[in-house]
């Protein structure tokens, strides 16, 4: 059985692997305190390119996203994001849990556009009545979006510009990060990213790792107590190890960066093979994700080989799909689903 | 100077005061026990036919919806309201403090259309992440809505359906009651509004009292354990008597009724000035909130001689404003502002 | 019937009425920003002898403390109290239900004892693992405390000191702030108190107001966003006159320190008598809350003719009751106690 | 360097790396949703006797107490716990964080007494004003407590016993249940545990695992949408299958109980050593946690060669320190430390 349902169906890249195994019985002291994730801290703030960075190694993308915008805004503020963005739609309602108002923007192709942006913190600032009003304070974006679309530095730089004007932090969810980085579509680095966000969340789970996400206060910005918030979130891992071993070797050498770049390819060839053959495409991508709207027959029966995601129904005879490679595609699956398709 | 400001610009009915006077020195049992308490529950009870409901007295509007919402439902459960509703647009994110979702649709004139409420609710049901995402535990309404818009009765009926259909109860917000029962637009009665609904508030603080909503759970449905629900979100008040004696003096002889047809007929005359004077209308309404678009130097001047509330930017040079009429509004008043437009 | 019940059994002072009356058609603006809130705040900064104070006027009890910890403290920190204090075992969880834990000290006489304190917080600070533990981040104390006790100058200012040293801010709970400062036992002044605490909330409900509480940062200190809090608690009160009106009352000509008076008077009395027939006392007490130990028998028949308030059981056979003297407490109350007993 | 710092300080049993290895590749649905999941809630269901019992598996053990008491308990209820316990002491207010107050009873030994608990409950259900207090909603006891010690049969049954005739669900936590279970010291057996408790926690951190805990609703009580509440908490992996693989081959073949064996033995080794040698107990423990008093200056050399957990300070010149054995400690590492003390 063939599966592109999502990229977090198969286990850890095999050097993360090996490495768990080879240092499984050193004796290393718990929550984060270890060596390894010393170092992945290290190797993080320097792709990242900023000295000044704090990172923490978190083990979920719902949990990541709950604790760092809980920790950073203020008790009465809520957090901008689009719509379509997965802390409003598809975290269970994480961050309401901590008491915070998700204020949502409408997306575009899953990203907040600066002029919709700017329009929003301009009618909120000149009504009278936004004291009886949840302040605006962090924006949240996702890049890679929900969508698998991708800010250009152009609007990431506008963005971070407008967040700068208002005093409002700029947090970005790289949850597929990797994807973002090594998609062709993108003019974004790492390092711009690192310049022009003022939180990044980069995405293990998702990129080669069997958990973990690694959060970038980039600008020594982390907010006061932030070790015991993330315990107090139940986010605190007692052999930290895991998270710092799987960090340390994804940002040995480059190799989030290559593995993504695998899962580019693969995606690539994939729209191509669906553009050949007529499918139609819901939304266009250039990252690892592919959304291709299918008659409900035809998917029916399709299932029976391979594995794709629920999107969302598309009138009533059809049914938005995701199509997802990953880190881990190998060419005998793409070739193998072109059989199919 | 003239106020249309808003209809909490004045005290309250002078036979609240009075009785407040006539009552003062009586001792009586703190916390809703007292006798007046208990008189307030059982008349209002009457007033919605419904031997079976359960009533308790708080203090304001927003503090009401919080306390009801985050007690109704369950700690996963959000709350579906429009996107105009007041606990989504004007309560500073109360709901969201209490650690739930407010899941918004788009509202037709500030009300929740059934034909949408049914769509959202069939669209989530499907979805195969229904999950991840948060559930919906109850539905608010608010009647008058925000914009001073009514629902018919058949809409109310078909809002209630769709709810029962899903087991989910409906929740209406009656700050301005009175007024939405009172209006010579409306075809839905106190009786049909305890039959449809779960669970109301009738509002007093903008009618005719200091301050204190009523809460009736109409069928005996009110949460195990409300009693310290409501101590617990700081909303019990100690001297309950201020509460009980101000709705048992407002259901007495059907006074709550009697001074929102006051609102409304003031309002009504407003209605024909604005009309006959050529100011345009935001919104058509029929109770006692008008909305206007002012030219902003015009609406400087007007400010001179009376009191309005900003509503919302129309533009660059036009703003959209609200005068309110009240239970307290004298036809002076009525003819003063009509010299003044 | 005679009530001794408790300091919340009968209305408002008639000066308060009287205003109330008075002002009731008076047009003004909602949500604290009319002339009299703006008045009582000014004669409220006077009487803490403070220019830098801010005020807030808010509406009850277990509703300030919830508001204005849970708005102090960060999201990672929680507020140590007597574990009598009222916020930790008679607000059902108030404070808890925002987010923050009540860190109980064992109480002496209600009170936290000043050693009890610094040797809390050195523990604490010397702790290894005190980054996976609640960070105390306020210091609530009441005055008098719930068992009628009252902290003396020296106390108050070792507290003040051990909290400046450790960079925690103090809070005072004033529920009975008024018969604290008029008790003949002790050597506060309401200066001293201002200038001890960073906050403090003066309370109007048992002290002459039909409900009221006012909330001093005592030097500039309010926190940033803190009206939109109070809204996200729902502790606003559209209708804010309610709340000026009564403090402006209460503050004009020293009436609060005058009435507060008249309940120590009679208290003082209440002890004599009882005293003197020979009642056991659970606690000495110098304000105007007494605590007798009354055989259950006793206490049956006693109840027939006056009312007074459960405490706890002491054994099988005998209870803890309180009785309360107020600002609205005759001679002919006493005398008629006097006689019963 | 020696390391007896505390259970968790090196990686997983080897036969978890090998499968996690083996099954690396196979394309697995995501959330929990795949086989191994799937084979490990059997077996653990199984290994309690309860055929209608319901497994979840969490990361962490501050995360599954948070998710499982916020999710069982009512909005205005609270959990009772021994104040020494772990949600009480080194959560960092996780549970209050989530809008409960943990009410805490002095301990015995890190134990509830039952008496201590029927006492707690008899005082609150005969207090007059127990409806402004925290309603106990959830009994929470760890097994191994804190203290490394444990409930009899008997005690367990009091327990018990004492929670239904309340109404009351009882949790425990067994963060560390392997070592209790296959203490010399117990004569309690998991099937008596979850016959007894209606929720349990069986630890996978310190006994095995590189993460994981499972939660076992022990009759088919898991509260309604709580896969959606451990979303909504950020404890839900995508990566599922991290879980479902090693707690699968912990519960084959009896391997959880077998290296849990292993705990016990070389911790019953070391406490002969340090009896032996003449050292103070803190405390007499049966599991794998022994508390030790130390000179300060001891301490400082021992360091130099063996780690050891700081527990709490004793007097101004000793330290209690905690030396913890695991399934990984090996008999070298035991006679290592007797030539060290």
């Amino acid at each position: 059985m063939l599966s592109f349902e999502c990229d977090y169906n198969v286990g850890a890249h095999e050097k993360i692997l090996q490495k768990l195994v080879e240092t499984n019985l050193e004796p290393l002291p718990g929550y984060g305190a270890d060596k390894y994730c010393e170092s992945a801290r290290a190797k993080i703030k320097e792709a990242c390119g900023r000295d000044d960075a704090e990172v923490f190694l978190l083990v979920g993308g719902t949990q990541t996203n709950q604790t760092v915008i809980s920790s950073v805004i203020a008790s009465y503020e809520g957090v901008i994001s689009a719509d379509t963005g997965h802390i409003n739609a598809h975290e269970a309602g994480a961050v309401e849990y901590t008491g915070h108002k998700v204020i949502s923007i409408p997306h575009k192709y899953g990203k907040i556009e600066p002029d919709a942006l700017k329009k929003y913190l301009s009618v909120f600032f000149s009504d009278e009545n936004r004291e009886h009003m949840t302040a605006p304070g962090l924006v949240y974006i996702s890049h890679p979006t929900e969508y698998g679309t991708l800010y250009t530095l152009d609007e990431l730089t506008s963005l971070s510009c407008i967040c700068k004007d208002h005093g409002i932090p700029l947090y970005l969810d790289g949850a597929r990060l990797g994807y973002g980085l090594m998609s062709g579509g993108t003019d974004v680095t790492m390092k711009d990213i690192a310049r022009l966000c003022d939180i990044i969340y980069i995405g293990g789970t998702k990129v080669g790792a069997l958990c973990g996400e690694a959060v970038v206060f980039t600008h020594g910005n982390a907010p006061k107590g932030f070790f015991t918030s993330v315990k107090q979130h139940g986010a605190l891992l007692a052999k930290g190890r895991l998270l710092g071993i799987q960090f340390d070797v994804l940002f040995t050498d480059g190799l989030y960066f290559e593995i993504s770049k695998n899962a580019i390819k693969a995606a690539d060839r994939m729209r191509e093979i669906f553009r050949k053959k007529g499918y139609e495409f819901f939304i266009e991508t250039v990252t690892n994700q592919i959304f291709i709207i299918l008659e409900n027959k035809k998917a029916e029966e399709l299932k029976k080989y391979v594995s794709f995601g629920f999107w969302e129904k598309y009138g009533d005879d059809r049914t938005v799909y995701r199509f997802a490679s990953s880190w881990a595609t190998t060419e005998e699956d793409v070739n193998a689903l072109e059989a199919l398709l």
